[in-house]
């Protein structure tokens, strides 16, 4: 397999983004990639985008296509793809770039991910995201994914003492960090006794243990390592391992709801392609749309032993001047969270901390990030891990 | 990159199946194929599944997981991806499954397409297919699949003086096939006179120029060609061209509304790979979504010239004792057209014809066929190139 780098990336602001359509978003996030690159559209070889129901949401499958056609591609006839596994079709997007590169049939490969979740003609946003869950044993019968997650969590504090004040640590965490992110659609931060007093959604999740409803875009330019240099002088970011894993679609089929097998998989997969281990992470992107979400992680990928994350949390191991600073961008929780982009957003995060870009929140020196993109209540993961050259 | 091989194929029958589940024509889909192939389950790599709409179709995104999950290997947690192109939804999943073997990732990959349009909670079949158009330049003003083509058709009658008879001939051709495929959806035969008489849906196209709606699954087991001999004794079904390339979603966009330039660039790029002309290719199975679409193709794959796609349907070029026969499957006419299906359906009847396996509609020794999926009207088109070994 060829080796593949990260030569550009653009995002856009993540909001509620009423002035915005998915096109404009699209091609927003898609021009500023391309120019970061300095690729021109002629040298793209092929496109891919991550979207999880841009059907539902507005109306509109065959994105590939509409993608490749609002970024002022269509006279090169490029192919263009899109990929979906819920909220991880962003990282599955980046994954099939990189595989296409890998593989010697690409050079230069331009990979999106996009969600348009408000300002929408379709079904509701909780109704269009239960189609990750399964829709027959599962959403049929009215759980929706704060429930789901809320499960995941009674669970978690059950077999590990888990507090609900180590779980809004983590969203005050996320929000500091998010406050440092001009792109982030929660630019506040928030305290552990306002994150308690929220709203109730589903015990014990109140709604600042909840990542929002976000439209956005965000996108990264592939290019293989050899042919890199024609194109930048920038600090090049290696794709140094990729691994994806399933589960069963429902929740109640899995060994344990505390532990995500598909991620402890997906790792294991990235870390063996890459030859490192958790303690070689410096810091990672985490799948956090609920705060037990980012707890779980943090075990499944062997940063901290089963059990032991809310611990950490209370021992600041995560935060941004931690051990192991995790969602620096402020995570899906403060960021925001338009499903099929958050994916390629965490490339986009880990990609500018390794090139020494990240502005405000630049980390000090890192070399090694890990970015964890999960679908559904965990039947898909997709973990890539990002050396700088 | 590596090379890869069909090892195994496996179809659903093909209709309005009132008594069988998206979850019961995956499964049983891929077990065939995986039957046919001699794989175990703990053999496979990784999984891709082509489906263009079941967020509409059944309330269902996150196919990937769920088909692994249907199909039992949830406990293996394979990777497992859906990849959407609109009606070449199964092409490209074809595709992506090619590439990520010829990366040197995976060595056996189950590569399954499925859509379950019938006895569906969603949205009407129409509305749903006509997200593969433009939503805000075509569909929201009310065209739909039927009046696209039609359009292309009327177009293509001005310019070459196509006539309704060569139209229907196409019809009448596949359905002539499809009476021997016994997965076909209509296993009938028709006349060019009950073809001109029937229901008019959008002049120039009547009900018979009109692909049906569908529920089917498709499935094929691709493998490293090094490692398939592991495997299986049966004759291998090497691919030796991939291609794919996009255009404007919308028609109005285009240069000519009566060639695909999708087409033309998608099979430059697998002749080129597989060092094929299109007199090298012994048959094809091609994307006659409406009967004009199947003329364009002929002439677009370069089979003909362009403009003399009627008078090749005339000259009795394509039928199944033609110098080039199109469709022995029946093509999506007669055959059925279950969306994210029938791209994998095409490489099944390609693979079955190369190994000498396709029963009654067997092709007398042939050597090189030709699978070409189209998305929308052409926004997309993924074309693929096998050989018998």
């Amino acid at each position: 397999m060829r080796d593949v780098a990260v030569i550009g990336v653009g995002i856009t602001k993540f909001g509620e983004l009423w002035n915005k359509s998915f096109r404009q978003l699209t091609a927003e996030a898609g021009s500023k990639a391309i120019l970061d690159s300095g690729v021109d559209g002629k040298d793209i070889d092929a496109m891919y985008v991550g979207s999880m129901s841009s059907g539902r949401f507005v109306g509109q499958e065959h994105i590939g296509a509409l993608v490749a056609d609002a970024s002022g591609f269509s006279h090169l006839h490029i192919p263009s793809t899109r990929v979906e596994g819920a909220c991880a079709s962003g990282g599955l997007a980046i994954r099939q770039g990189y595989l296409s590169i890998a593989s010697g049939m690409n050079d230069v490969v331009i990979v999106g991910g996009i969600e348009k979740m408000n300002d929408v003609g379709g079904t509701s946003a909780t109704e269009t995201l239960a189609t990750a869950a399964d829709q027959e044993w599962e959403s049929f019968f009215g759980v929706t994914f704060p429930g789901l997650y809320a499960m995941m969590a009674k669970r978690h504090m059950y077999e590990f003492g888990t507090t609900k004040e180590q779980l809004a640590k983590v969203a005050v965490k996320n929000h500091a960090n998010g406050v440092k992110n001009p792109n982030a659609q929660y630019q506040m931060e928030i305290t552990v006794d306002k994150a308690l007093n929220a709203s109730p959604v589903a015990d014990p999740l109140g709604l600042l243990d909840c990542s929002p409803v976000t439209d956005g875009a965000a996108a990264v330019v592939l290019c293989s390592v050899e042919k890199a240099k024609e194109f930048t002088q920038k600090p090049l970011v290696k794709i140094i391992g990729s691994g994806q894993a399933s589960d069963t679609l429902s929740l109640h089929g899995r060994r344990s709801i505390t532990t995500l097998d598909a991620t402890v998989h997906a790792a294991n997969m990235a870390y063996k392609q890459s030859n490192k281990s958790p303690s070689d992470i410096d810091f990672a992107e985490v799948h956090d749309c609920f705060t037990i979400a980012e707890i779980c992680a943090i075990e499944d990928l062997g940063f901290v032993e089963k059990g032991k994350g809310g611990y950490a949390v209370d021992q600041n191991i995560t935060t941004f001047d931690g051990s192991k600073p995790v969602n620096t961008s402020g995570g899906l929780k403060s960021k925001g969270h338009p499903v099929g982009a958050t994916g390629v957003a965490q490339i986009v995060e880990v990609a500018q901390q390794l090139r020494g870009d990240a502005g405000n929140r630049q980390l000090s020196n890192p070399h090694v990030g890990l970015a964890h993109n999960v679908g559904g209540s965990g039947a898909t993961c997709v973990i890539h891990i990002m050396e700088g050259m």
